[in-house]
């Protein structure tokens, strides 16, 4: 195989698809030189193989070889010659890797000139300033890039020179200054690399080459793949091409251009350009730019070719585009083009405007296939915008969307506020369910302890709120919190951003995006492409999130908590009396008096779901959630001194403490230990099934036994479940089924699935247990240092650890469906609400997932790109890159 | 299939193989009957199928025709007629069913006799108090169990009779009272049942076995069932066969024996007689026996004849007997034989002795399977005897063997005492690490709190000692106990017995064990059976125990924990230091303190196993196990104050407080986060070994790194490894290994396997997570009630869970061994020292196992066991019924 090809070598494939072999840019580049031909310099790009090569086994030998023909082809499509006394091919040298990597690797211009040749230059353009700058922006660039001397070392003198002549821009300086800083940066180079720049020009190639190959392991490049999660072996490709000047003369210019508006995705072209510049004058932003427009007017005919050429491109790409084009003494250069980034708002409008673009005609599922999660995420939320965000600190991203309000420290005060009016901030160290009052009232919340499913992460999540939890360096007072000098006190207002963690003092601007119709129309067309494939439900604990979840688009309810009934306030000294009962009477007594209030939450939640699937998940958590710790009562006793009725609490809670809650007595274990917990659940969901069918409703409801490990287990619990149903006499399309959330469930799902009418698969437990993490205690402490030295490919209770928790989840469903070929497998819990999980779950074969209301548009997109891929025979996620 | 077979049947098989179909008594009495032609009174067995569909669907239709036909060839051979009212045949009706239950299930005498009979019975006996009795024994037992009349009904007239004659013996009851007892009798049976007592001996047979079917699943039988983990769906045989009496007169008589002596295993007859007198007489205890040998005196002819019998059986049976026989008028005849219990001692010297026995020749592969883990136990732990122990209080039993000694409440009061040379008795509430020197210098432990994983229980079966823990009836006060209205004061002496449980106020009789010399042999041969098979290995961690765990034959060490070393008590304040450490300094000398402590330990193990391998695993346990409790120290900062060390520590205890330790920052993860760490450990170790390579000794380590989940991981740690090894110049023979604990490293245990040098299966931490049971808050509120309610197969802690935890360690062993053909892979923890666990392991191709070292001697048999289960194609541990 080559490791070199011209930008116009005819590929048997489309180049814009070897974009592996060819880096991104050389990749466009190519397709335009070879497939549109459209005007693009000159030029070659060396192949990716070559770099892995070199890091393997050094400069490989036949480069040599090829680089000598690819330049003398180049030397004749240019008609002059690399170092030619009389008129020198200058050229650049760009690496270009497979993904993006923007600012990382190096870049050498003007590569050709030398002593000799840059005299040549002075002489065919007339201008000797142009030409001295012109050397001395390659000696700096070369000296520091390939000969390895330090930035200052051209910097100063270059300030020193525009010192002297009293100028502040770098164009105004005299020729004569040019060569004096020549001269300069060449001694630079001599003293500090002991070894002079080499004038032969085919020596300064190599010399690049090599330096942009090196690059690819240069601590930057280094550190931005780890963080974006790029593999060390693709190596990077290393364009060569013949140099055009935008900054000639002003018959000359440079600038960039989008085929559609990035921002709004209004179909009309869009760009800045500079007369008589180079690209970098556009992008650092210190001369003003005229809108592409302008151009029309100084450059009529380029304007109308670089649109012509726009239009041919977006035909082929089918897509919006971003290219770079120069103007060089009136003639039109393509430098670069690529598919354009864009915000929600404009991938929604482009996507849906696209498919009845004569010249596009996107198909529904490519439309749907250009929609990001993180678009929608944008349309979804409200943002913080403004350049001078400076965070005061930074806590884990436990809910998105923003907030900005005052600052209150007790449930009671964000109640109050909320009361007045004003949009508050609810901060503590950690929540508890005796604050679920004041989460509910405030805008947003933030806790400096506590991991992504702390009791505030898990609330905020589930209601939507914006939630920064853990972020340790607020300490929180009475009444005021601080993070190191910053004190910030009851009533002021700061801001808080639940997808980036970060905390604001003083309040920023606060977007609240509007749902462009192009959002329905994606989600619709998503829906067709998913629909009998893979459903969505959410996870809804009540009438209104139930409302606000179908709304969204969910299909019923996948996971309803019935521990979020318990933990309202009024229903907490409900939930003690029943595990302080000390006699049969007190306990059913306070059990009746539970059913009472279930069956109303029922009832709303099944009114708001009517005709949809409602799981409903028996009581999952330990008594000890619904009690004071221990430790507090401890110090109450030893300080003031308890009543009698919270001794009896403290022993209660004695009692019930766990060393593992988590591993503990929890789900059906505890309805073992207290049967009428589970009967008496029923009881409340029957009756207002019985309400529901009354009212003339059609209430679906699925009960499930949650933490089951057993089938005889899993046979008791049901069994509890059907005597109930018995005696109320309704028999009607009553599922019974279990989480599959212990490793043991998954791996007799044989035996459960021959008792069950369904599985969900609880992958948050199923998680913890299968790593041996407590997310509580490792998601905070431990999984930064892990993600980041690569000790797991990614946090695991973010998207799901295919090779573990996954071939958990694919071992459940073979031997399941061996013993049941048709039982119906979801997944409820964080991973439903998660693209990439999504696609392993569509993959694993499993037949809905279930999220966060919020989520359910994410998931029924992230659904349909799943349902796509694997009719392409691929898993989902792979393409977007844009 | 027939469903009665005459005990004389000429069966295919051995008659005594066939104990499924025939029961465990009809099997041997056909084996009596039908193969040697010994002297057995006639009759037939009713198989246990009969049960099974007498279950199902109600009386067998063909049941009546097969009982017809082998009743009338039972009155041929018996040469008397069922009712014939000159010379009637009488019947016992027997249960049997394939594994005894004794005293669980009914029986019935002497049924034939009827109102016409019972006078021709006093005919031709001319003894008619002998056939009234007779007849008024079958009417009390008929009319309870046949016809569900309370025992009371019969009772009482016969109390009232004995009393009217002044008699306490109702063998000198008058002929009259015995005819009165009749008629009362069946006054009594027509008053409750509202029907007479059957007068037709073939309705009379017809109720009895039917009554007996239906006692299968009577209540006590149930339960017995239960308790004991017999199927319910075995269903029992029903033995019917003519009677003899061997209170017929004074040339009768009735007796047991053993073919040795089940006590010592001596090889000579033993048992007991007695003269005019039924089976019941001889249990009953009332009169008193005389022993065997005084036979010869009165039964010469009998006695000779009993002897010969008994070596013919012996011999037959090869092995040691237990048997009934009865004389009735001179004539000997045998009523029921089966394979005698026997204590550990007996079993020991039987099976070695039974190899040169010309007329058994046990092969040795059959004298250790005839040995029970049980039989070892029982020489291996001190018991407690006595007829009157009463506890006062049960706990878990949580370290076999007892211990009697004086209450002490404190670590040091333990060791004041011991130093006094008095056996002290440590009560605590519950233990920790400051409390070791007092557990070491106790006899045994007591806690009030804790499951059996809790520190005393765990450190208790490290060190042999017994151990009672989370007696929760025991009320731990400052220098006292109290369980209820029992106090128990410091000084006062207590017993308890760790293998069941149970405390005991005041001295018990201790009985120490003394291992016979048929001990080693046994063991010996066990190792010829299963070497390169399956070894067997200790859990140890320090020098004596490890030597003692050689002693007890390990073949090197399976698990070295070295957080033990970090609990002794001048070596937490460094451990302490180390945690405080605020510059990395400081960090430093703490650890080389460390460094220099673990060294000296690691080189007292590799001496005690010099030339046998040692598996050292790196620090495990979070760093709060090092660290006083935030609650302690908050109350004292609430009540008392803090001091600034003391603040230090409680900042650090918040800083490393988990939610779930078990799922928390510990095993690799820990040295992630202070990678200083296992560093430090290795050197230690390595320094000790080069040390004994100096001293001439030969070390074999294998260094262990807990809690892996990904490869990744492992590398990493593994790297840290072999740099101390090529710092210190150290290459030689090192493995490195990592334990599987999580369900994710059993299943990416290919790509482990690709790094590791060995695998060691964690099953008690593997367990905790694939069923999510955190061992010590489950174990001892939960598992009594799932076990009993069969909501899981046993407690998965005591005998590995084959279904789920199973599966993995397969899967585990599967994968690896595809990656690495000849991976070596063991198991460490608890399950190691499970016989039934070992044959899983055996089954499941591990090489070894490894538990305690007191364990030890149990593993190697029980390894033996399941290597010649293996070759017979069978899960060692179905053999066991002695």
């Amino acid at each position: 195989m080559p490791l070199i090809y011209a930008f116009d070598h005819r590929h048997r494939r489309p180049p814009r698809e070897l974009a592996e072999l060819l880096g991104g840019k050389g990749a466009n580049l190519a397709e335009m030189a070879s497939v549109l031909e459209l005007p693009v310099p000159p030029g070659f790009t060396i192949v990716t193989t070559a770099c892995r090569r070199y890091r393997d086994g050094g400069w490989p030998a036949s480069l040599d070889v090829e680089l000598g023909r690819h330049v003398a082809r180049l030397e004749r499509r240019a008609g002059r010659r690399l170092g030619d006394p009389a008129d020198p091919l200058l050229v650049s040298v760009r690496s270009g890797a497979r993904f993006s990597m923007p600012g990382m690797m190096d870049t050498i211009l003007n590569l050709g000139l030398n002593d000799r040749s840059v005299r040549a230059l002075a002489r065919t353009t007339g201008d000797e300033a142009f030409a001295h700058r012109s050397y001395a922006r390659l000696l700096a660039m070369y000296g520091r890039i390939v000969m390895g001397v330090e930035a200052a070392a051209f910097d100063e003198p270059f300030e020193a020179a525009k010192a002297a002549e009293g100028v502040d821009d770098d164009a105004r300086l005299s020729p004569r200054a040019w060569k004096e800083l020549c001269r300069s940066h060449k001694a630079a180079i001599r003293a500090a690399a002991r070894k002079p720049f080499p004038q032969d020009p085919h020596a300064q190639l190599r010399g690049a080459v090599e330096a942009v190959l090196r690059s690819w392991d240069g601590a930057r490049a280094v550190a931005y793949r780890e963080r974006e999660g790029i593999s060390h072996d693709l190596g990077t490709a290393v364009n060569v091409q013949a140099m055009v000047f935008g900054n000639r003369d002003d018959r000359s210019g440079t600038g960039v251009a989008f085929t559609r508006d990035a921002a709004t995705g209004e179909d009309r072209p869009y760009g800045d350009f500079l007369v008589n510049a180079q690209g970098e004058d556009v992008v650092a932003g210190v001369r003003i730019t005229q809108p592409l427009a302008a151009l029309a007017d100084e450059f009529p005919d380029q304007h109308a070719e670089l649109l012509a050429i726009m239009d041919r491109l977006e035909a082929h790409y089918r897509d919006m585009l971003d290219l770079e084009f120069t103007i060089e003494q009136d003639r039109l250069w393509m430098l670069q083009v690529r598919v354009g980034k864009r915000t929600g708002v404009a991938a929604l409008r482009m996507a849906v405007e696209m498919t009845t673009d004569p010249a596009i005609r996107l198909t529904r599922a490519e439309a749907v296939g250009r929609i990001t999660p993180d678009h929608l995420d944008q349309i979804l939320h409200p943002r913080l915008v403004g350049d001078d965000l400076e965070p005061v600190a930074t806590g884990l991203a436990a809910s998105p969307g923003a907030a900005v309000g005052a600052v209150v420290f007790t449930a009671d005060d964000a109640v109050a506020g909320a009361a007045e009016g004003r949009s508050v901030i609810l901060v503590r160290k950690e929540t508890n369910p005796e604050d679920v009052h004041g989460l509910l009232a405030s805008a947003g919340v933030l806790t400096s302890r506590g991991g992504l499913v702390s009791h505030a992460a898990v609330v905020a999540r589930g209601w939507g709120k914006p939630a920064v939890v853990g972020a340790a360096a607020v300490e929180v007072r009475e009444r005021s919190f601080a993070v190191g000098d910053v004190v910030v006190a009851e009533g002021d207002t700061i801001s808080i951003d639940g997808s980036s963690g970060e905390v604001i003092a003083g309040a920023a601007t606060l977007v609240v995006p509007e749902p462009p119709p192009e959002f329905d129309t994606i989600l619709s067309w998503s829906d067709q492409i998913r629909r009998g494939k893979l459903a969505v439900r959410a996870n809804a604990d009540n009438g209104p999130d139930a409302a606000r979840a179908r709304a969204f688009g969910a299909e019923g309810i996948g996971l309803c908590r019935t521990e979020h009934m318990f933990l309202h306030e009024d229903r907490l000294p409900v939930v003690r009396q029943m595990i302080l009962a000390d006699t049969p009477e007190a306990e059913a007594e306070a059990l009746e008096e539970l059913r009472r209030v279930q069956h109303l939450d029922f009832t709303e939640i099944l009114e708001a779901m009517d005709g949809l699937p409602v799981t409903v998940r028996l009581l999952d958590p330990p008594l000890h959630e619904f009690l004071p710790k221990v430790a507090d009562l401890d110090l109450k006793a030893a300080t003031g001194g308890l009543s009698p009725s919270e001794e009896r609490l403290r022993r209660a809670a004695i009692d019930w403490a766990e060393e593992n809650p988590m591993l503990g007595i929890r789900g059906v274990r505890l309805a073992v230990l207290k049967p009428g917990l589970y009967t008496m659940q029923v009881r409340a969901l029957l009756d207002a099934v019985r309400d529901r069918i009354e009212a003339g409703g059609r209430p679906d409801v699925e009960v499930m036994i949650p933490l089951t490990v057993s089938a005889a287990e899993f046979e008791l619990a049901r069994s509890w479940v059907v005597e109930a149903a018995e005696e109320l006499d309704i028999t009607s399309n009553l599922l019974i089924g279990t989480m599959v959330e212990t490793p043991r469930a998954a791996l007799v799902a044989d035996e459960l699935a021959r008792h069950a009418d369904f599985f969900s698969m609880g992958t948050n437990d199923l998680t913890q247990m299968t790593f041996g993490f407590s997310r509580d205690d490792v998601e905070a402490k431990m999984m930064p240092a892990y993600v980041e030295r690569h000790l797991l490919e990614g946090d695991p209770f973010h998207s799901v650890d295919v090779d573990g928790v996954g071939d958990l989840v694919r071992t459940c469903v073979a031997r399941a469906r061996a013993a049941k070929r048709r039982i119906p497998i979801g997944v409820c819990g964080e991973h439903g609400g998660d693209p990439a999980s999504i696609a392993f779950f569509a993959s694993a074969g499993l037949d809905y997932v279930s999220c966060s209301p919020f989520r359910v548009p994410i998931a029924r997109l992230a659904a349909a790109h799943a349902v796509i891929a694997q009719k392409e025979g691929r898993l989902a996620g792979a393409n977007a890159d844009r």
